[in-house]
């Protein structure tokens, strides 16, 4: 199969792709035709099918894998595959690992890990809860394992929820075998339960984007709540513990402005963000410098706010 | 009864103050004494007892009523009884309305207005979640009425929240006859229950302070929390209604540096923070000018950032 | 009459238009032709006069009314007409109410309205005020009722000044009702003062724009000039009320940085912030509500900062 | 006459100053006395009458010259004069310019040269108004020439308005020679008239304080109505030119958040607000070393936000 | 020879000018062109190669001189040259002065006014210390006279930095003859070696880029280095001084979020911050000014954060 | 010994403590007294010497170690020492390891870590730099050892720098183990070398304050300088290597505003900045909960921005 990400101008296309979008647009002179955005997981690419009607192409839809006949041109800097036929392809014909992005991971390494830690953890109702979430709830882990942990920005890829979780947990693992004030069962509790709102914010691959209920309510305090329900369902779960788990997941993005309804009150919820933060930014810069064309100056870039360089190809 | 606010120096004191809070020190000499805040429902004034272990001083504790005799003085520019006698008083001897700040509105006439706005909400899933709250749940309808709707700046009295809720509902009851768009049902539902997470955020009087729920979860979260419960146990409440009536409740300070984790994404989100807003600064302005001791200019306030003039008193 | 917002590509035109805006363009071979922007009361729409020297053309300019001939095109998924013929026309052929935005409300109504509040002015002083401005002064009245509020954003359209100027009245006419500290006539006659340098900053329409003075000195600045020298020419008119007066245009804005160059000191210009700020951002929302096209989500909005959802269309 | 910045412990006083304010306080025993601010044009000083009904102590009042006979302590760090005797002065006992804060410049040679500069002014309209203002305008004259340019800070002396506005003129008759796009007559115009405001803003020495309209209006928004009214007084002044020099005065503040409602939009007003801060900075900075005690570090200013450190004694 | 700057659609061009940038791009057909970027002093014009095999076409590179025959159209509102024969020229056939943007001011002129300013200052080891870098190091005077002070912005033209140097040392010269505290020999010195960390930060003419250095510790550092570099190497230089002297680059920007990493503490450095914004702004606003097609509103500008108004023109 | 921290009103106090600071003040009526501060590791405390000029009272001066009979009383609410003998002591007579505050952490042990840190280094350039320094600077190596990382804030004591260089060093080394497109040696290098400035900036025990270099230069700067002229005294460091070791130095603070010259630009300097925000964080919280008397909330924390709580005694 040839991936998207290496097409140039001037190929010949005869693969099977995913179809992210497809939008029924009008030319100038009134004719209809369709605007397709082609995935792999490599990358997407716009396509247009300028003779909807003709005979080579199937009715599909978003989300359907299409066998793609068709030509690679460049317009206005950017490719475009002119689609000649489209083939709509049935369950069995293609590979679903192959047309979406997904962790570099290993899934089931990365969930063993989490559950090796859930293991050290001492406190009992705290591991209970973490076992009622990473044990026992097979829908929650269904998702939890699938979901990305953006929808764009950083681990923005199946598994990529799971792999930043597992992720922060370490570091703040770090940070309790360094600084011996922090509670290490509160701290990595918190740690694997930060984002799991996220599995209800994002909805799963391949559509990948908001919920309703992910842009009224947010992740932050849905995670909050879903804490907080399982720790009053736990018998005898301690109520300031419960508060102060809740607190770091409250916290974690450290700032009112990035959507934080509290400041960091506990020296474990400092700890929690600057993991959280310190895993994003690290592996943010990682997702650039893969994508890196050219060694050196890689332009203004606004997340970090500067011009980028890229040092790994420097051989110093 | 003399009201501490009409306190001068040179006064002889006896009568019985609430102490709101008691502080055993030490003066320069090593020698032990009580410095204690005494309180009516007109302020509170500092007090001294010298002489700790004399026969007139009574063993007395925060939240007690004491009858006082003592005599006034000026200390910095500030007035402190010299206590000469502290007898710790029993149940009977005083009415506690006259020792707590108090709305000046009559409680069970603002109850009944508002019970007569929920009679108006058509749809009868809001309306379901309103009696419950409102009509049916007793613990929750006393400590409602009973709240502050702060700790200091405004409605920082007993029935305060009761107080700010319905005005701010009926602001927003204007806005909604004034503007079509607006689904009057959900806002008004969400002004009535914005700020119902402050029953479990500040305790009640004469405390009046923080809870560790409230510093670790905050008001905001909680009402959202609530909210959801309520409405999930009310069987075919739609989802997305109850999403935006808890979207209107994250949202309803405005701005995240606000501490709200959402930003208002529908008409009826904006208009509550409006409303929100207004009553704010309106009571805040108007419990500035009711403590005015000479009209004219009032020297720099921190709520307002700037100089504030007292209008009222100009003949213009 | 077909209107503007009702095109679709391949439609065929045959209708008057107004010409908002004419511009001399050069083709990519030096070939000279016209871009002009067509208007009526539902929008605008880009147009194209290729053979600006054929016979069918004739000389036309800008606030020109033309009689248009023509096909409907989508260029860059904008609609685009190629104009074949244009024929200028006089005045009679057309109704210009027709032709420019205009609000929904009765502009005599609205008039009356305010006049009647102008009637419940207890203060002697302020009453005249407010009547030599709306009463007795044509020019002003004249370009008062048909000044908008802005030249983009929310009011934007003939009447739109005298459309919001009364809706902040009433709603300081509520607040005043709420909140007994005020001093309602004060309060009423700032509020319908407060936007009236608008009239001279704002050219009337179609033009719609800044003028010079607008941009050197802006309607704040203008506004309390404005309100000054009436104030000077009625006499005994108390210095101080002037001063209040001119206090809550100057300080409407609420802060520095929306261009006031007072903060609110008094409570009045409080409340006047407060209602212009309501009455702003609920046409804002009711604007962007008319048109929205697919009900649920509409997208980041700069003016409220988040992603905007339409809840009107939901049956819940 | 020995100065109050020369007193110490110990010291007696037997000379006339100024009282600037005097309040009538009461002891911790409720004793009566005077808590009384003493000036002269070194400083202030805090003196005590705790006698006030004996016979030596005179009636007096604020602004009233006083013979003072008593002795300097020190109380909490800062001098005080226990008042044994004072008998209040009458015109001719004492030298008025040894009691308040003048400038070091000499103010008839400072008002020539600024004449000076006016005879330099080509364009016929901005002369005449010039001329209008400071060589007709008796009463503008005098307050101009006596008033400070700030309360506190800057140039807070008599003749600091003067002083301030011929060196930021200065500046800009600099700027002119050096930068030729700039309209030499405009901006020195601008700088003559930009802060004239503020002899309506802050009252003449010795009260030296904000009055009502400089509270509710502002020195920017005043200058800018001065300059309008006069400029309309003057047939054919060209509206154009009135609007940019009144833009230049409500610009010259540099940014909103200053107090200034308007951006500067053409060359002039950037360069008047340059010359402007330029003047501020290094006054407040020159007046800073003047005091300072100790050579080098001064520790941490609020104006220029960090450690400031006098280089003027280094022996370099 | 015929400036880019005046070229219009539909000229024919037959000149020399230099290639600014070169870049082989592909058709959508799959065919490949050149899009070139040419310049003269004037400014840059867009060209492209559309048979870049065909015989007329050299081969040739960023910076090579090519002799040009093409014709001008109008694409996207921009002018673009098809060029039909581009033949590259050898030194000797162009003069390098009419390809890049230079001071209007005369080098040599300036250089020479430059080391007079030197010549009067009076501390031995400042003057030393300029002149070793301004009159003795050959290396670095060469590439001081020809830098500019920008990338973009202002000053950004061969001789740039000479110039902007120059004036801001006049500037400051000035301030010392009005401010009498300042230290006259140090600001002067700040002043003219306050940017000569811009000869290493951006590269010369006709690249006029950032350097690898320019990136990674900017000019700011720089200078500091390279004036503490030389100051060390100067027998006796005082430490203190040396250090004064390297605060005033350091804090020239004023302000940390501007680059500074320190805030002015001494009035020198506040001074030179001063001169450096003074000049700056001027010459942005000329730059601007000079550039205008129409007189009057010339719309939005970034860099003042407001509309701005040509004044210049205006027969007042 | 009895510590200061120890000591409570009433108690007599007889042992040795340096004076860390002395200052001779005047009582109100005139008479000399000392105001000394003592210090030994576990605080400072304010004394007094009423008699100065008695017998018992030696001269002294600060840093000298002084044997102190007096009482200890409370003055608004701190202790105070009431002196009443004061006796110079001579070296030997205490240890002045009690008296200044120390790192809990053995400084030899520290070093051996960091030394074995160094060892793993692969770059032979960077390993050179860091043994020039840490192993054969005997000067650089005293100072380094023996500096606080601060003044006060974290890491305010001997060992201190040390302390936070190699948890710093040691949070990278974990970074680069989970994140490999990280360059361990620019990283660990750029670590080890981030903070040596403040061997410069901050003056060592007992005086430990900012010294005119800090002040004027700052570490930031300073510690690029250093680094800087190591690395080209070390002949064949490749340039770019020592440019990107400079900007993780200058970029370390990571935001302008709190004084880096420049912002992170490749993912070594990212990773710094959050490894030493991490340990600065951390260690502050850990200094606060170590000086936390009662449990629970802490009150409002400047550093942090929020209400702190003590989570360490809870028994959960």
């Amino acid at each position: 199969m040839k991936f998207l990400k290496d097409l140039k101008p001037g190929d010949r296309v005869a693969d099977i792709y995913m179809c992210k979008h497809k939008l029924i647009a009008t030319t100038k002179n009134g004719k209809e035709y369709y605007s397709v955005t082609l995935q792999d997981k490599t990358g997407i690419v716009d396509a247009k099918v300028w003779e909807p009607n003709s005979d080579g192409i199937d009715e599909f839809d978003d989300t359907d894998y299409i066998d793609v006949f068709g030509e690679v041109t460049s317009f206005n800097g950017a490719l475009q595959i002119n689609v000649k036929r489209a083939r709509r392809c049935h369950e069995g014909e293609y590979d679903p690992a192959l047309y979406l992005p997904v962790s570099k991971k290993d899934n089931d390494q990365m969930y063993k890990e989490l559950l090796g830690i859930i293991g050290t953890i001492q406190n009992p109702y705290l591991k209970k809860l973490l076992e009622e979430f990473f044990v026992q709830d097979e829908a929650f882990i269904t998702a939890f394992r699938k979901s990305s942990a953006a929808k764009t920005v950083h681990h923005a890829f199946i598994g990529g929820l799971l792999e930043h979780t597992l992720s922060v947990t370490k570091l703040c693992d770090y940070y309790a075998s360094v600084y011996p004030r922090l509670n290490r069962d509160l701290l990595l509790t918190a740690a694997m339960c930060h984002d799991m709102g996220k599995t209800r914010e994002i909805s799963l691959f391949p559509v990948n984007d908001y919920t309703d209920e992910g842009q009224f309510i947010g992740h932050i305090v849905m995670g909050c709540e879903m804490v907080g329900e399982k720790a009053r369902s736990i018998e005898g779960f301690p109520i300031l513990l419960m508060q102060q788990l809740q607190h770091c997941i409250l916290a974690h993005h450290g700032e009112y402005e990035y959507g934080s309804p509290k400041k960091p009150s506990i020296m474990e919820a400092v700890a929690l963000n600057l993991a959280d933060n310190t895993d994003a930014k690290m592996e943010t810069f990682t997702e650039l410098l893969e994508n890196v064309q050219t060694p050196g100056w890689q332009g203004y870039n606004k997340f970090f706010e500067t011009n980028i360089y890229e040092t790994a190809t420097d051989k110093l």
